[in-house]
């Protein structure tokens, strides 16, 4: 199901019950580009440390806009002895929600762009109708903002609701006036005051002062004579809509906190820089520091789970020679492997892999989902008894939990989470 | 007409004529973004010297993307008396056109891409269809590529020929082999090696041979027994075909290299970004010294003319008080100004000025080119015996030539590409 910025509000509830329901969580996601300036081949030399591979990653690889993501959920029916699966593809761009949001460069590299343009990719979708998106910091900030500027409006005494503009807390755009200009802007200043000051002698049983901005940017002040009742009305309703403007803005990182909070198990392949990323752009900045990394992945996602890294690691390694996401899926529609029996959620449309959407974030998550109950199937054949359904609580999975796979570096195994890294 | 990738090839000559045949040219360009860093306040700020303007231009605006180039021709039918225009609106990607040219980066602003968006810009057409192009030091590099691999690959000497692989001109992409790897590197050299001189002795009559690459970026040796004829014949076919894929690469910086060496007048609207944008993309990076970045302008474009400029200088300042594109057209169909009768050329598509389609480059042109005429045509009134059409060559337009709009700065006129600024 694509999830675009007209339609989610309305999917964000089935969206956060399909994560609430599911036994596990399988992610994706596209980017504008891959390396800001190295070849690949440099950043993903194979005789990195895991830490020089975070710096580098770090350093040339978050410039980027995540701006597809991918959410498969997952969850077992015991009756039919299948899972139900519900697809989301969303796609993410950081509009300016108003004149104060901040206004996010990204960069694009032309080899992944024309990359996703040949795979049908609809930059039209991103571009005009995506999903905006604030980061703890912003939307932390905006909550602060609003709740200074409500104290102000709202407070408990009149002078100061009186003679303090709404906009107080905001620091003035210019703070240098140039001397000409200077008449003029205490002019301005003084007319402002007189207002207050005026309507506070003249409308004694109180106002509501309001400023509305036009589509066009431009700012008005409405001021309306109430009573004490019809201002506390405006007042809760101001504060409904203030809300619902935060939650707007907070949009997408509003998935990413819910999947967060589920502590579901994550499972994506090759999957560092889609953490990376996602950490990175809806959570806060990224620690210098690999265990700083490590640590703050712990909080995101508790638990995740890289289908690259449980293909290259025995007893799939001796039978799987290509771990390349189609290649995989494919080999695992072969003995010894028996593909899972899947069907998409009432609602949701279905993903033929006969035909293959590869590269479309949703449908690269419903694939990594698969190759997952796939290899969880095959390590149940070999319990007593042996089971055919393993579910993501068995031990059989967990020692791939919290491991990523590091691409090229052949003598250590993998980036591990839960502890320092094999030398 | 909208020009795409698709019909680049097609339309190149009809857009060659319409530059060749024209009396003035109107230009706009659309880009991904205008500051990387300083709010657009303090890139233009009021107090700047041009000097200064040109630098934090240069630092912070030139990583955006010029991605659509509109151009708008206007030839006067002195029959008809009237212009005839023929209008293009060029979409631009970098477009990665093999595995050895440069993989470009580039920079969005979220608020110019969300602004372009709610114009309905299409950004499919640009990232699926958009025109490559390459600037003079690429073109250079990429010739010289050629020439080197035709000299050892079609030299005199068969030795040489023989010898020596068609790619030996390219540097190698992995300079420093793992010692775990030398041994299969040698081999495969040896191998290599072994061919070309098992091929000379076997087939003394001589050989063609030829390095194909698939789709998928596979690369294959092509061995292919010919007589001297056949050779040679095969050696044209190859030098047709390679100029032909250089021609492909420099693409759109074709339709530049027209505008500049046809030395017609190029209109534009506060058109400093408008021409770094272009020098930057299509000819070569910026000089850091504004008196030379002067002189490389006047090489690229000899005569430009800001409509910006125009409508803020006397006798228009005392009369016109917005000059934005939108509002200057507005006004200027009102009295004391005549708006100029227009033609769209057969087959054109004619823009509709009741409409509009502002902020899409090719009509952003063609409404610049129509204020250019009405101001023209009014400094015609002035004339005796009083002209009501007013020729490109009259010397009342020609006090606006090579001067630049500089935006917010109000002590200093103008950027005079033609010699010293006003201090």
């Amino acid at each position: 199901m694509d999830i675009t910025w007209s339609n989610f509000k309305k999917q964000l509830p089935v969206v956060c019950q399909a994560i609430a329901e599911a036994d596990f969580l399988a992610i994706d996601g596209e980017f504008s580009g891959i390396s800001d300036g190295p070849s690949f081949t440099t950043l993903t030399n194979s005789l990195d440390t895991p830490e020089e591979r975070y710096e580098k990653l770090k350093a040339h690889s978050m410039e980027f806009l995540l701006f597809q993501f991918g959410l498969c959920t997952f969850k077992y029916d015991d009756v039919k002895a299948k899972y139900i699966i519900k697809s989301f593809n969303f796609y993410i761009f950081p509009r300016p929600f108003n004149r104060n949001s901040p206004d996010k460069k990204f960069v694009c590299q032309s080899s992944s762009i024309d990359f996703l343009a040949n795979q049908g990719f609809d930059f039209n979708k991103v571009f005009r109708d995506g999903i905006p998106y604030l980061n703890q910091e912003e939307e932390r900030l905006l909550r602060d903002q609003q709740e200074e500027k409500r104290y102000h409006t709202n407070g408990a005494s009149t002078t100061c609701y009186m003679y303090i503009s709404p906009d107080a807390s905001r620091a003035p755009v210019v703070p240098v006036i140039p001397d000409d200009q200077k008449d003029f802007i205490d002019k301005i200043v003084y007319q402002r005051k007189l207002i207050y000051q005026t309507m506070n002698w003249k409308f004694p049983r109180g106002t509501h002062v309001e400023t509305v901005e036009s589509p066009n940017n431009e700012r008005r002040m409405i001021i309306t004579k109430v009573d004490e009742d019809e201002r506390k009305n405006k007042e809760i309703q101001k504060k409904v809509k203030e809300q619902e403007d935060l939650n707007n803005a907070v949009g997408f990182s509003r998935v990413i906190q819910a999947i967060s909070s589920s502590s579901k198990l994550v499972v994506g392949h090759n999957m560092m820089l889609d953490i990376m990323h996602t950490i990175h752009q809806f959570y806060c900045q990224l620690p210098n520091d690999l265990e700083e990394f490590k640590s703050l992945t712990n909080c995101v996602f508790p638990r995740v789970l890289d289908t690259k890294l449980m293909a290259s690691t025995q007893p799939f390694k001796a039978i799987i020679s290509h771990t390349v996401l189609a290649e995989l899926e494919k080999r695992l529609q072969m003995p010894p492997f028996n593909p899972p029996k899947v069907e998409s959620a009432e609602g949701f449309p279905s993903y033929d892999t006969a035909v293959g959407q590869l590269h479309e974030a949703g449908y690269d998550a419903y694939i990594t989902g698969l190759c997952f109950i796939t290899m969880a199937d095959y390590l149940g054949s070999f319990l007593s008894p042996p089971q055919t359904h393993v579910s993501v609580q068995s031990d059989v999975i967990s020692p791939f939990f919290n491991k990523l796979f590091l691409m090229r570096i052949t003598d250590i195994p993998y980036l591990n989470l839960d502890g320092p890294d094999c030398k």
